[in-house]
């Protein structure tokens, strides 16, 4: 037995009943050993989520490098096919998206977006630097952003200048201010409402074709930034 | 014992540990009884955490109410004091949101924003009716709302005119177009996302101060629909 049969387990439990079917003792009880000896390899349930849930995060982040497979090296098409994976990969794995964006352990382990050394959080960021740099992206006139905001968004703003600069990225630091900061937070937080909300069946009426509902609020967000739908 | 026995044990194991916690033989050994005894009073699991989740609701609309308790009689300030009231509600009981917010239960039981008979949907809709009639709401232009979604959005208006009739309000009907629901379920994808992000601790960066940036995102969407931040 190894780490990589407990994780396999640990994610077959999620996968089939959810989060919190994640326990040592049920692992156990599926290899056929004392949930005791699960500790020579995990100290706690705690460490073993993390790690599942870096698995989870690196096939979500394949997921969005094949969602742009095969599309033209357009910054716009490119952000646009990932927002549209994002999607499609959270209702294709519900549970999985309940672990990493939507479950307490999520808010625990910090956000999958703050980790920006992890490729989730790097392909977008990535992606969306290629947008401001070759797009241009309207942002709100500076008395909309409350002055209190201000320290976190330049905390942002240095986080996104060295991811993308370790990946080597050529980007026009000039382009960077805090208005930019300020729209990729509510950006991400459209994206992210609407995708749970899907997910969970929120939206406050049947919707018969939610694909085309989801196509109309990136056209939306993306207006709102000055991009044409 | 009564049901209310039941509901009552129920809703401790789901504020102290979450959705999943909710299960008959938990609730049994709380009570001292035996499971089979519980389908007495309840024919399922579903059954019961259909009827906790009602309890979880009409304690939310109570905290809605009483979140436009003392404030003046203007429809702008009562909505986006509603809107407040259930970020506000949601921090303060991240377990009974998820559960009918951000649970797979949630997805099978129905949106909560559905039931338009349930307070919260009704308190959202009387609301947001008296904001339409009262202000100078601003729909997007008819080209920007995908034929694909006519229908439902005519479906939602119908519902919306029945429930602020029924709740006795006087609504000009001639203001309630396609423009006006297509708006208000963005509106309402951009409150539920937000707040779902935050419960969830999925900003992409750490935030010092939330509630300004609660605020300022509740200012953009004001004035996104024409309302003055």
């Amino acid at each position: 037995m190894s780490d990589a049969d407990i994780r396999r387990v640990a994610r077959s439990l999620l996968v089939e009943q959810g989060p919190d079917a994640i326990t040592l003792r049920a692992i156990a009880r599926e290899l056929g050993i004392t949930a005791p000896a699960l500790y020579r390899y995990y100290e706690s349930r705690d460490q073993l989520v993390a790690e599942v849930r870096t698995d989870v995060c690196n096939d979500l982040a394949q997921a969005l490098s094949a969602a742009c497979d095969g599309l033209p090296d357009d910054a716009g098409i490119r952000f646009f096919a990932i927002c549209r994976g994002f999607r499609q990969w959270a209702l294709d794995h519900a549970r999985e998206f309940t672990l990493v964006f939507a479950s307490p352990s999520a808010a625990v382990l910090g956000s999958a977006m703050q980790q920006f050394g992890e490729p989730v959080g790097r392909l977008f960021l990535e992606a969306a630097g290629r947008l401001l740099t070759d797009y241009a992206v309207v942002t709100p006139p500076m008395e909309f952003i409350p002055p209190e905001l201000r320290d976190d968004l330049i905390a942002f703003q240095t986080e996104l200048l060295r991811v993308l600069s370790d990946s080597g990225q050529k980007f026009p630091a000039e382009k960077l201010d805090l208005g930019v900061s300020y729209v990729m937070i509510q950006f991400w937080a459209r994206l992210y409402g609407h995708v749970t909300l899907e997910v969970f069946g929120n939206y406050p009426i049947p919707i018969t074709n939610p694909d085309v509902l989801f196509d109309a609020t990136l056209a939306d967000i993306g207006r709102s930034i000055g991009l044409a739908g």
